[in-house]
C-alpha cells in the first residue's frame, strides 16, 4: 500500500516511487465519475514512473449512505470488499507476484485500505508492507503556513460526523460533507479550510468562522457543482 | 521550511529534494551531542541533494527543562530564538537570497519552525512557505500496518505532558521523554511503540499496554543510554 500524497503527485516520495517502480500490478478502485480526475491523476503518476505494469480495476461494492446502523452498515460492506479483492488478488496476482495499492494521502488515516489487505491476508498467502504519504492533514497546514497544534497542546484528528456530536478542541475535519462547522458559527473559533488539496483546483479560506464560514458554504457547493465532486478538509480552533 | 521525514532519507517528497536543489543557504540547529546522529543525517540528505549550497549553522537558546510556568518559559525561549534567526537571516541571507530550514518529521506537528519563520517574518523581509513532511505519526503507522484512526473514530494527537493529565481515547502521544504510559497499566489498552523511526535503529514493539509497557521501558532505557538520545512515537488505544 503507497501513500501518495495528498493530490500532487509531486507529494511522492522517493520510497513510493521505488515501490511503485518495482510494482506490476496496480489494483484501482473506480469510485464512479465523481471521481475520474483523481483516477487521472494516478494514472498520470503510473504514466511517469511505473514500469512494465498492469492496472487491473475493481469496482467497490455499493455501499449504503444512509444506514439505519453506520458501524453494521460499514462492517457488511468491508466483508464484501474483503471477498472481492481476496479473489482479485488470487485471479491476477501471479505466484511471487508483486502489486501495489496506490492510497491518496497518507493510508493510515482514514483510509480502508490497510484493514482490507489485512483481512485479505487471512484468506490469501501475501506478504505486504504499507509506505507512509503526506496527507490532506499536513498539506492543509503547509498551504496555511501554520502547525497544526498549538505549542505543547493537544489536535484531534476527527470527522464531519464526530464533529456534529462535539466539539473536541483544536481539531482536524476530514470526511465532511455536510459542512458540520456550521453548527458552530456561535463559538468563538476560527478556520482553516482547503478543498481540492495539492491539485491546480486547490482552494483556500481562513478566518473567524461565523465571517468565513457561510463563505465556506458557497464556494464549496458552488465548486461541488461544478467539478461533480469534493474532497476538503478543515482545521476548527478556539481563537483564544 | 521543508519538511524531510520521519528519519529515512528516502521519505524526502520530490516536492522536497526540488526545494533542496533551489536553496543555497541551509540554517542548521546544533542541538549538542545527543542529537549529532541527526545532524549527519541531515547532512547526508544536503551531500545527496544539494547544490552549490553553505550551511549555516546555529546554537539555540539554552532552554529551562524543567520549568516551574512551562509555557512562559516556552514563550521567552520563543523570543530568544527570534531575535536569534531575524540576526542570522539578516547577516547570512543575501538580498534576493534562498534559504532553507530542513524539518525533521512534518513541520506542522510539534516543532516550532513555522511558528519561528512567521515571527521573524514580522521583522525581515522575507517570503516563505511550507514543504509538508512525513511525520512520525506516519511512519509509526506504516511501520505497525495499522490506521491511526478506528473506523469512522476520532483520533489525539497529543504529548506526554498531556497524557499525564488523562487519556484522551485513542491517542498517538509525541514528545515524552517520561514513558507516560506507564501511568495506565492498570487500563485495558495496547500500544504500538516505535523509536529511531525510519533510521536502521528502529525499534518496533507492540502489544497489550501492560504486558509490553515494562519492556518497553527497559528498551527505552538502554538504548537512550547507548546511543545518547532517543526519539520515540506511540499510538496508546483500548482494546474494546
Amino acid at each position: 500500500m503507497i501513500g501518495i500524497g495528498a493530490g500532487d503527485p509531486d507529494q511522492l516520495t522517493v520510497q513510493a516511487i521505488r515501490e511503485i517502480e518495482q510494482a506490476r500490478v496496480f489494483f484501482v478502485l473506480d469510485k464512479g465519475a465523481a471521481k475520474r480526475d483523481l483516477v487521472a491523476l494516478r494514472e498520470g503518476i503510473l504514466d511517469t514512473y511505473g514500469r512494465d505494469y498492469r492496472v487491473v480495476h475493481a469496482k467497490d461494492p455499493e455501499r449504503d449512505r444512509r444506514p439505519a446502523d453506520y458501524r453494521a452498515a460499514v462492517a457488511d460492506w468491508h466483508r464484501l470488499r474483503v471477498a472481492l479483492y481476496t479473489q482479485l488478488i488470487r485471479d491476477e496476482l501471479p505466484e511471487d507476484g508483486h502489486g501495489a495499492f496506490l492510497v491518496w494521502g497518507d493510508p493510515a488515516l482514514y483510509d480502508s485500505t490497510i484493514t482490507l489487505v489485512e483481512a485479505v491476508a487471512q484468506q490469501v498467502e501475501i506478504e505486504y508492507s504499507v509506505v507512509p504519504g503526506i496527507s490532506s492533514a499536513s498539506t492543509l497546514a503547509a498551504r496555511h503556513r501554520i502547525p497544526l497544534n498549538r505549542i505543547g497542546e493537544p489536535v484531534q484528528l476527527t470527522t464531519g460526523r464526530q464533529l456534529a456530536e462535539g466539539l473536541p478542541g483544536d481539531a482536524v475535519v476530514l470526511l465532511d460533507a455536510n459542512c458540520t462547522f456550521r453548527e458552530y458559527y456561535g463559538e468563538d473559533l476560527e478556520i482553516f479550510w482547503g478543498a481540492y488539496l495539492g491539485t491546480p483546483d486547490e482552494i483556500l479560506l481562513s478566518g473567524p468562522l461565523a465571517e468565513v464560514g457561510p463563505e465556506i458554504e458557497r464556494l464549496r457547493a458552488e465548486a461541488r457543482a461544478e467539478k461533480g465532486w469534493i474532497m476538503d478538509t478543515y482545521l476548527l480552533r478556539s481563537r483564544s
